[in-house]
């Protein structure tokens, strides 16, 4: 009896975006590890699966990486199927690597299933294309979670030279504004704050980047998950998207 | 009767990677408009539909952008369900955010459905991270389609600040690197040519900036896409994902 693991991408919430693998590996789980961020529709999916909540929220850490990691390699040498399922994509941060290697350095087969990350899924539901033909050859993608890590990164970039993305950057937003602008980005160049892409509750606010220390997000305060959009594509937002729904039931799970 | 489109993103190829609301459109859809990128497999999801391929290969157009607009938005006044499947993510590249705006200019109803771009899918299926804690906190996106268009932006990066991922990068990778070694990149910082992710066929080739322009790529050579991918992450390929790999049947459809 051999067990593995699957590094499992969620994608940003809706259910109907999980990918046909991962969908699958749910269903085949023997036990689930699940993320602050993951929505809990997903976990119904996984109906034989023991569950454990994994993840980190306010401050709290509910358990460390290293014991992620024990939690794991032990189930997986019982012989368990394990799903480590993730918010967005396992290698767009959220620390997928570090777990690929401490399953590797154990001896523990395993693999993981690319997910969508929010850092395109959100702009696009929210209409923005992070790339658009005569409007941004290119895009970036940071994290707000860390001074450390994202201020080198802002300080590398040419003000205005390419689509800004920033995944939990609601917290920031005032710091990396004033940074940007103080870099030399126009002050009025586009910025959109998007809560809880594709799930419910979702909400975009469009502002600028002189503007985005004052807003305010939505009322009540939420605890979706946010993602930070700057530059010119997010002016196609009030364009594409939004004057003509598809008359479609959007779910069917 | 009313039609509408759907702008499908069909992911890098694999049909398991699909989305679940991709693969229910593509059940229900009457006509589908499909890119030379996208797997044949993926067709097969669609048998009750229609199928017109308005793609691009080796520098031959099928048909102009302009005509694919005027295709899409005749069949949906003819009430016909169309959906318009493009290679990755609608709205990474490829022109999605162009269609977008002709549907909401004809006033005809439609949706963009995300699907993997292969700027993640490919480098998380070779094991590489494109984020790691301490090696890279961001990376960047770019085409290496027009030089007009990325030169800008690989001027506008300080050296081997983040990840560099190029699409369509492998026929200008001499001059992408020689560019980038130029203004100051490390010479033996790793790349990685990853050719067909997810397909039949996928094929990793990893070397090291100053030796890119002399990669070989696969033999005998390949039609297969191909995705470029600069920065220290590369290296963990080595390590992740290759010597443990998940004792599972990889499709189910």
């Amino acid at each position: 009896m051999t067990g593995f693991v699957s590094l499992v991408g969620a994608g940003p919430g809706d259910p109907e975006l999980l990918t046909l693998r991962a969908l699958r590996r749910l269903g085949e789980a023997d036990l689930v590890l699940n993320d602050a961020l993951v929505h809990t529709d997903l976990l119904a999916l996984a109906p034989k699966a023991q569950r454990f909540y994994v993840g980190k929220r306010a401050g709290r850490h509910s358990i460390d990486q290293a014991g992620i990691h024990h939690l794991m390699i032990r189930a997986a040498h019982r012989g368990q199927r394990v799903v480590r399922l993730k918010a967005g994509d396992p290698f767009v941060f959220g620390r997928g690597g570090e777990e690929a290697l401490a399953l590797e350095a154990a001896g523990v087969s395993y693999e993981v299933v690319p997910g969508l990350s929010s850092a395109t899924a959100a702009p696009l539901l929210a209409g923005i294309p992070v790339t658009h033909r005569g409007v941004a050859s290119g895009f970036a993608v940071i994290s707000g979670h860390a001074e450390a890590a994202y201020a080198p990164i802002l300080d590398s970039i040419s003000p205005n030279a390419l689509t800004l993305v920033v995944l939990m950057g609601v917290a920031r937003r005032a710091q990396i504004a004033a940074r940007l602008i103080a870099r030399g980005w126009l002050p009025h160049t586009p910025a959109a704050l998007l809560y809880g892409a594709s799930q419910p509750g979702s909400f975009t606010q469009i502002t600028t980047l002189d503007e985005l220390a004052a807003a305010q997000g939505p009322e009540p305060a939420t605890e979706l998950p946010a993602v930070l959009v700057i530059g010119e594509v997010v002016s196609l937002a009030d364009v594409i998207g939004h004057l003509h729904p598809v008359p479609l039931a959007e779910r069917s799970l």
